[in-house]
């Protein structure tokens, strides 16, 4: 730190990404990407976009904001376009949540929530799920805070019924209830259904996980129109062109070619159930994930362990420090081929039989 | 605004960016971007790149950032890169300015600086430029705030020497001078050779202008190991990944052609001196710029007028209500065609015979 640091930030613990190690090749299956490439038409949309990049990106994504609202069935004006689902949520912290209006989250959740809370100066409570890793709904219901919710959470893969999504909604009213469906493609109920009734919801996706684009930052944020705006006062008082020409190409050419990524999500999750049904034939614990990983522990061996012996063996999983996730690792749901490996890997490392 | 806004950005008056029609086809003299594409390099690499965008970038722009210390003598790690320099410039006023060291610029220069000292909650001064629009360096010897000057200015395009430059940095040790140098390769000094002696001064750019990259969204930081690990702090806790790999993979190849932008920035100096003379023979007064754009007033109409019988013309430039600046326009300089269809259309609007 140097001594012109703003006293503001000097406790500021940033986040840590997972590792991106960019000289060994791995078996990647530690930040929850895509095993798939992006559809036939990213690459040709792209290239051609990369001879426009003289002139400044549209600040308002009124082509990609239009091909979202018809996919997602929703008006253009209720969509914000962020550099990746971080910015959208950052601004949401920022402008939905302050010391009158005090954060509450899941104690296991996205490790992100709890660094934009204290970079904004935002008071937060944890809410420790419960000793299953289940949220426990009636935590949330008339709790008169901004809620963050996970949905499905990660690391834990679980996923809530939108039935309790919506009774957190509608007993919070003057509380603005933020439902994260980063991995919603996987098997999650969506909330966008509830958005034309609730005008304190904002949902917020990404294109990094079902849409094989966590190179592209491609984000966004769904509300009502009001919400939105919020959001682009925030969004035009930092970096109005937040979303690059290229990234806005990808996009939209993903859009028009939304089948594939679908049907890509449907292999993860025959993937997802075969490498559940292996680690558990293994001995391991597994929880019942509704998204792209798995959430795994071992009665064997310990998670850093086991971490460390995938990571020599050419696998990266991640492990998480943290005290209630101390024994599990989180599993990215890769192709069938990786999955083979990595169980055949574990059975070795465990010393157990090939399941 | 919703009733769920935070009472913090109620008041924020969000900057407004210059017109990017998305309809009619304008010759575009409004917002500083380049007439020149990128070169042609860029176009494979983004078509290549375009193919990994399953996985994360690389948080650290590792190659990106080593390209960048060849090409401007410095070390990896005194170089932050960010998606604009827009991303930059707020990240350094949150780092390196608060209550108890606030913020004073220039009343005539890049309107964004009070939107990020606003929403950041920033005190700050704005210091009147003379009359005739120079800086006066004295204003800011020992001032004894976090100083932010652009240099080359804007819109006045006008440059300080590094002389006046130096002695602002070295007056003010206790605090972080921040010298925004997105217009530095049409003729200004740049205060990168600074860098070595002083630890206070943070240096911005941009591949916007000069690099014909307005689109791809990339910017960056120089200055002190430290300066920059604080800046690394405020970006790990907001958006790791704010380079995507489509722009690291479009800066890396601009990088590599770096000879084909400088002699670009050559061209646009030569049509600038061409447009000047033009305009003064039209009764123009011109500033003298440093910059790829031209700011200009006509004793025969008013600002606001020509800037729309322009528009109505097919030609965008740009015009700013703030009172000292009433009566001039903001012309980026482009292609010698543009130039000379914008004066002989100036010509016939103003009546005056073609120069």
């Amino acid at each position: 730190m140097s001594r012109f640091f703003s006293a503001r930030y000097a406790d500021l613990t940033p986040y840590t990404p997972g590792e991106q190690p960019q000289n060994r090749r791995y078996i990647k299956l530690n930040t929850n990407e895509s095993p798939f490439p992006p559809s036939p038409g990213v690459a040709a949309a792209v290239e051609a976009e990369s001879r426009r990049l003289a002139l400044y990106s549209d600040p308002e994504c009124v082509k990609l904001r239009k091909k979202m609202a018809d996919v997602y069935g929703l008006g253009p004006d209720q969509i914000v376009m962020t550099n990746g689902s971080d910015e959208v949520l950052n601004f949401a912290f920022m402008a939905f949540a302050d010391e009158e209006h005090p954060l509450a989250f899941a104690d296991v959740t996205y490790g992100f929530y709890p660094v934009f809370a204290q970079i904004n100066r935002i008071p937060y409570t944890e809410i420790p799920l419960k000793s299953d890793f289940c949220l426990d709904p009636a935590d949330y219901i008339g709790l008169n805070k901004t809620v963050v919710i996970a949905n499905p959470n990660a690391p834990t893969g679980l996923a809530l019924p939108l039935g309790d999504i919506e009774r957190i909604v509608k007993s919070n009213p003057d509380n603005v209830v933020i439902v994260d469906e980063a991995y919603v493609d996987f098997g999650g109920e969506s909330a966008v259904t509830l958005l034309n009734r609730y005008e304190n919801l904002l949902v917020t996706g990404t294109f990094s996980k079902s849409r094989s684009m966590a190179g592209a930052r491609l984000g966004f944020g769904f509300g009502s129109k009001k919400l939105i705006a919020d959001l682009n006062t925030l969004r035009y008082s930092t970096n109005p062109y937040n979303i690059n020409r290229l990234t806005d190409a990808a996009g939209q050419a993903a859009l028009a070619e939304n089948d594939y990524y679908m049907a890509n999500c449907r292999t993860i999750i025959e993937n997802r159930a075969w490498t559940t049904e292996q680690l558990r034939s293994l001995g391991f614990r597994v929880l019942d994930s509704q998204t792209n990983f798995v959430f795994a522990e071992s009665p064997d061996i310990a998670g850093r362990e086991l971490y460390s012996k995938l990571k020599d063996a050419g696998i990266l999983v991640r492990h998480f420090d943290k005290e209630r996730l101390q024994n599990f690792n989180r599993i990215t749901i890769g192709t069938k081929e990786q999955m083979q490996t990595l169980i055949d890997t574990i059975a070795s490392i465990t010393g157990g039989d090939k399941p």
